[in-house]
């Protein structure tokens, strides 16, 4: 594969370079200076948080985590790459791979963390960098134009980057069978998260996002932040939407699993879920507005929870009361690459912005597809009281069956979710079986 | 012991109380509002870096990780806290504990992460603020001087925070045990970290410092910055210097384990370094200055090279030729508490700064010893190319048995660290036997 990799990455960093060059020229800079970002120290104190390397960084240089580092593209030059690698008993330093996207940069080490100086000409200079830095250099902060313009160019993925998403997804996807079994031999949230991390061979803070690791009611949390170190009293649920990073590439995978205690409709329902997955995913074409897709899931949500004798009316009604809302509060999906939530998801590829439906406002992608897009797919269905509760007085509340909510509420909700490639006919599951 | 723990959390209030009453008055002030702080977004992107909530907060609020929210000081009053808990579907919310701090403090939960209007007078704001909310309450932004005096306040510990420490250390020490059994199982740096996590139960991300985990060379990388994920060729060594928190309270421990290939010299390395630890350990005392024992630190150092046949001089001469500073350029501790490198190490309590030596800029505690310290020992010996290497030329270079550092070269180093009370009369060490 190591081979094949590098010869997709050369072409990469060549047509990104072209890219580049036309969109410098239509802005009128003579190039742009890319910080990688550094990471903050907590308040008052000496230890740092986090740090994620900036998008457009990595979109040239894969070194995730890389900081304080700077990179200047210019036309018709090689990229030049400013290495911050002071001499530091303190830290190991970043020793560069031996891989072939070395030779097609200029790099230069240094100790300090300052930018480098810039030729003549007008600059625009990228990331998180402040004003004063801004004008010492005498470059342009942050311009919108352009990051607008360099944004729409992550968003339609060259072959090198679907096979690090591909590759992103089947380290995941070791993490998400190991995170299944830690689950039936017992494990709590903690264990199972760190079974995930132990299988996928990653740390926490490698990840393209927290991972979401919720039994029995912490699974229908959309966003449950933490990790239970106790054992659960009932095994009803599993819900693990947990990813992987591949030289910034992120995957971004859901499964649920019913456990010993899970009822035949909870089962059921993740069936049922599995299946709106795959016919959402058989339906991707280029062409195809993202929205209608969103919409047909909520069609075929109201129609399982009909089937499931979770609710009493039909398909279109559930829809139309906001029931189906309430079962399925977040979006059908989102771009992916260098961010989980990739960016230009919401605008088109002219720049207009393209808003969420009003119903809809957790929908982070409101595109028409296309041909290299990557994305996820994950439709989900939960019992979430702060939403279902309001429709019990309402007539909507009257097509519900209470009782049956009551008894899947204890197994929280389901979510099943694929990287998905959009081709030229259609779309390429990039998710392994698990 | 959570009876107990909530008695001394009390007095603990009480006293902090008290303390804050005393320094408000002699600063002028009619109260002081503290903010927890909250994480950062990563740049461009709508994911977050891991947060640490501000030590200050934390010595009246024992919610580890708690943001968005504020906490008003003012005399003769309960303490009053403003718990961030907007109605969130996408959150679990926080929930306080029955315990009873919970009844000492006057609690509203609210859906805004904005600050409490503050009553009439003269107040100081706290924490991670910017200028202009600052300026729109009309307090006063982090002012020095009742900064320090409230630092102060933090240096001598009350019963409660020694019995927090305490348990940290238990926590960190069950790690401890399961990290050595990873290693000689034949873990690498990524399952040893894993295996750590798992045994003391708490994420990467709750950690009071990013653990060091370094097999082999990466042992004499002092702040080791990586988990290798692909095994060790060899089996020299495993240094881990790795904490817990418990309520915010942080433990410190370093232990390091000789492994299959390891050397003899190496192994006595280990026991002596060990021996040094406990003799400085015994001569802690209220009134015993710090550096003295750091300057110790480095004469037994210099006697125990000696010993082990790694130089040829005796041990004033290896300390005045700089040689034991080239094995060992780290401080022998540091305060610890609601931050591992705690606050007001380099500061006398009447506000006095207390520099670090010249020859020894990387020690962080500088004081003499006081009765309700908590400190960390951790001797340490390394082979540090890029600071025994210089050596080679100079007189020293002729003092050190060149052969010898080879020899050891492969093991990394040794650093040996427990977390130690001071008392009336000497030293109570808080970690337990690993």
């Amino acid at each position: 594969m190591k081979e094949t990799l590098e010869h997709k990455q050369l072409a990469h960093l060549k047509a990104l370079m072209t890219s580049y060059e036309t969109h410098l020229a239509a802005h009128g800079f003579d190039g742009v200076l890319i910080y990688s970002g550094h990471p903050h120290r907590h308040f008052a104190d000496d230890q740092h948080a986090s740090f994620a390397t900036y998008g457009h960084f990595m979109h040239w240089v894969p070194l995730q985590g890389l900081d304080h580092s700077w990179l200047l593209i210019r036309p018709g030059k090689a990229p030049k790459l400013q290495l911050h690698a002071p001499a530091d008993f303190w830290h190991l330093g970043t020793e560069l791979p031996d891989e072939a996207w070395v030779d097609a940069f200029s790099i230069e080490r240094v100790a300090t963390p300052a930018p480098p100086r810039l030729p003549a000409g007008r600059f625009a200079l990228l990331g998180e960098v402040d004003a004063d830095t801004a004008k010492a250099l005498g470059a342009e902060l942050n311009p919108a134009a352009l990051t607008q313009a360099l944004d729409e160019g992550r968003v339609r993925k060259s072959d090198y980057e679907i096979a690090c998403l591909h590759e992103a997804n089947r380290r995941a996807g070791l993490g998400h069978r190991a995170a299944r079994e830690a689950f039936f031999e017992g494990g709590t949230e903690l264990d199972i998260q760190l079974a995930y991390l132990g299988a996928s061979r990653q740390r926490e803070s490698d990840l393209p996002y927290q991972n979401i690791v919720g039994v029995n009611r912490h699974a229908a949390v959309l966003h449950y932040q933490h990790y239970e170190r106790t054992p659960a009293r009932s095994h009803h649920s599993l819900l693990v939407d947990a990813g992987n990073r591949f030289r910034g590439y992120s995957a971004d995978i859901t499964r649920t699993w019913a456990g010993g205690d899970a009822s035949d409709t909870f089962a059921g329902l993740i069936e049922g879920v599995t299946t709106i997955q795959h016919n959402l995913t058989k339906a991707i074409a280029p062409g195809v507005g993202y929205p209608a897709l969103h919409a047909r899931m909520h069609q075929e949500l109201g129609a399982l929870l009909g089937e499931l004798g979770i609710i009493r009316c039909d398909a279109a009604s559930a829809v139309e009361q906001g029931i189906t809302r309430a079962f399925c509060p977040h979006g059908l999906g989102h771009l992916l690459g260098l961010q989980v939530h990739d960016v230009a998801g919401r605008r088109a590829a002219d720049g207009t912005e393209l808003a969420a439906p009003a119903e809809h406002p957790a929908l982070r992608l409101t595109r028409t597809l296309e041909m290299g897009m990557v994305l996820t797919m994950e439709p989900g269905c939960y019992v979430i009281p702060m939403l279902l509760d309001p429709l019990r007085d309402k007539a909507a509340g009257g097509d519900i069956h209470w009782d049956a909510v009551e008894a899947l509420a204890p197994h929280g909700g389901v979510r099943i979710e694929d990287n998905v490639l959009v081709t030229n006919d259609g779309a390429e599951n990039l998710t392994p079986v698990i």
